[in-house]
């Protein structure tokens, strides 16, 4: 493979996780290592600062910034949920790519993303400009094929799990068989992050909260939702549910509190839990149900995130350079779990095609019979993406996170005309 | 003052905290160091548990455990909102202590907790029987009248100011100048949890999020509220708002997206939030908005936890214990902070009557004149609360907590009759 000597180019895209910078951090750092790659730049706000040409240099930032990155949520280099959608879009991509000599390009993101990053590499090729385009994973949702499991999910689950067994002892406080407290989490397709939940559970205590989950993969029934809480009112203190936002009712469409209407008629997303909060408040007389929504909080608890996640975000942005370097293009870097009983991961490839637009759900096989609960083989899956603790500074009380300079890259081409 | 020889009993009351059962473990430890008492009680669920006769023994759960209530959330002896109405009620409890020589009554509480404190301690006085009775100050809602502040604001501060921090760099990776992001907390009456949010700022960086903080002290306008939002959003990509679930309007009504009304036919408490995310939807065109609503996880996350919050409730358990050996009852121990710029807080004692049913709001004056943010005297106040973090040990990737044994004290007395 003949070295290909140029400039990287470092993108963001879809909503930010808590370890996604570490995955920037990974793909600098690697680049440094390597004498054919010239300089390294950031997009501002994913593709569409590669529309407008808003490149900054990531080589200049300083090392102390780049390393704070590891523990950093949010999206250092801006983020967006553009899609590219006229041929002049893929155009301007290349016309700009050409003018900074951009040969490797680095897509961090989910399927959506990844639909982006393989048709830019598609273009490439049909323009004959030699390109290397490597996606790397990223979303707290779990939910893209290929991939054991994504940078990002595990943080979003330890921080879920944590938030349900803390909840779980405010709730068996106040509760005395009249307490059912809701937890809404995201998962817009999949049940991932819900199920997650299960790890709050204590080993072989399977009536530790909590009780009940609600997934988007099992078809929501108002009847046996309120039959299950019913059940363990009868049981224990209070009933501590998590629900999936993606959940739906058996004709598929959003379970929701929120009479808003999407432009087909449908419910739209989010509401699931308050939905449950007002089912429990109108059909079970003196119980008190509680609603806890953290929204965007559970992928931004960078406080809360779990070591291995932080070392794989980092591992698969250098995996990403390398290979790239090594002549791989059009890829998406995967984790694969080892075969032993001991957690071990290393990355690999798979091509963008096969993860553009697709969703992994939750094997049914993983869910217990009631429908409502994880078994043993979601536990072993999902235990040890959680594990350890990142250390996080503090400056007066709160966490200190890295702000980047943002050096811009000089502009050389004619504005973008949208 | 004669030595008074007896058994001590402790109870936990109303919402619980982060550090609430550090408290506990504060009298606890105390309690163990005097001579005169001899046995250590729990109440199970407050008061509730007084009139069931349902006690346990403290002295007999290990040390391990009663190490690990410091760091533990929710109420480990039980809680309830319950108030004694009936002059049976208190003659029940009365009786209770008679049985089990209780001679040191220790309520952990808020203001409703401490009204019942009080009159406890006055019906024993009525009927010649000897008891000391001390309150120990706990609610996140920091709104105590006399003491400085209470513990479990400092965490809840802490957690909130740590999450606004997170999610703004969340936001602002996906704002494009219409992105409204809401967060709403606690506080019924007073706006000290919301206005910790402004901890998240960065020294002189009056612009840095949260950019928005709606108060119950300041009435509510919808107008004013869009004025706001608009400003912001000229001058950033995104707007964070902070709003008190006891946010009124200029007639003092909660404002709430939630049609249900009380008895008087008043809007409910809670849904501040998703009011103003309606506002924004259908006033600001183009603009999203976001809503995350921490529920009572702000007041259990003990993953979270400030130092110096948790370390205060130890003390104001153990001051309690001293308190009453020294003669004291009908007091309520206080934080007394010192006057020098380095903060330090002792303990002092309060008379239970000044403190029930009280409520201490925010200053005017520690609000600037927009009346959506704080100034430099809250950050002054505030800050020294939320500093320096708790060590949580973690098995399988979650915080361990503690467990009692609640080994039950046997009962004497007939039973209960409500």
């Amino acid at each position: 493979m003949a070295e290909l000597a140029g400039n990287v180019l470092v993108g963001q895209s879809g909503g930010p996780t808590a370890v996604v910078n570490a995955s920037v951090a990974g793909i600098i750092a690697e680049a440094l290592n390597h004498d054919c790659v010239e300089e390294v730049y950031g997009a501002l706000n994913g593709v569409l600062g590669i529309l407008q040409e808003d490149l900054i240099d990531l080589a200049s930032e300083s090392q102390q910034q780049i390393r704070a990155l590891k523990h950093t949520p949010g999206a250092a280099l801006g983020s967006c949920r553009y899609k590219l959608k006229k041929q002049a879009d893929y155009d301007r991509v290349l016309e700009v790519f050409k003018a900074h000599n951009i040969r490797y390009f680095f897509y961090i993101g989910g399927n959506d993303s990844q639909d982006t990053a393989t048709k830019i590499s598609a273009h490439a090729v049909a323009q004959g400009y030699e390109l290397r385009v490597i996606g790397v994973p990223k979303t707290v949702d779990n939910d893209l094929p290929a991939t054991d499991h994504c940078p990002g999910f595990g943080s979003t689950a330890k921080f879920i799990a944590t938030t349900v067994r803390e909840l779980a002892l405010d709730n068996e406080a106040m509760g005395q068989g009249d307490l059912v407290s809701i937890v809404e989490v995201m998962g817009r397709s999949a049940g991932w992050i819900a199920a997650s939940a299960s790890l709050a559970k204590r080993r072989d205590q399977p009536h530790d909260p909590p009780h009940l989950i609600y997934l988007p993969e099992i078809p929501f029934s108002q009847d046996k939702c309120l039959e299950d809480i019913r059940r363990v009112l009868k049981r224990e203190k209070f009933c501590q549910i998590v629900v999936s936002e993606g959940l739906t009712d058996s004709d598929g469409n959003y379970v929701s509190a929120d009479p808003a209407l999407d432009a087909f008629g449908h419910a739209q997303l989010g509401g699931a839990g308050e939905f449950i909060k007002n089912l429990v408040e109108a059909n079970l007389p003196g119980v008190k149900a509680r609603l806890s929504v953290p929204g965007l909080m559970q992928r931004s608890a960078a406080h809360s995130a779990s070591k291995v996640d932080a070392d794989e975000a980092y591992l698969v942005g250098q995996a990403a350079v390398k290979a790239a370097i090594n002549g791989e293009t059009d890829k998406l870097v995967t984790l694969v779990r080892g075969d032993n009983d001991t957690y071990s991961c290393e990355t690999g490839l798979a091509p963008l095609a096969d993860v553009a637009n697709n969703v992994k759900k939750l094997p049914r096989e993983w869910i217990n019979e009631d429908g409502v609960s994880m078994n043993f083989q979601f536990v072993r899956y999902a235990q040890p993406l959680i594990q350890g603790e990142v250390a996080v500074p503090h400056d007066s009380g709160v966490p200190t996170f890295a702000r980047l300079d943002k050096s811009r890259v000089d502009k050389v081409l004619p504005a973008y005309v949208a």
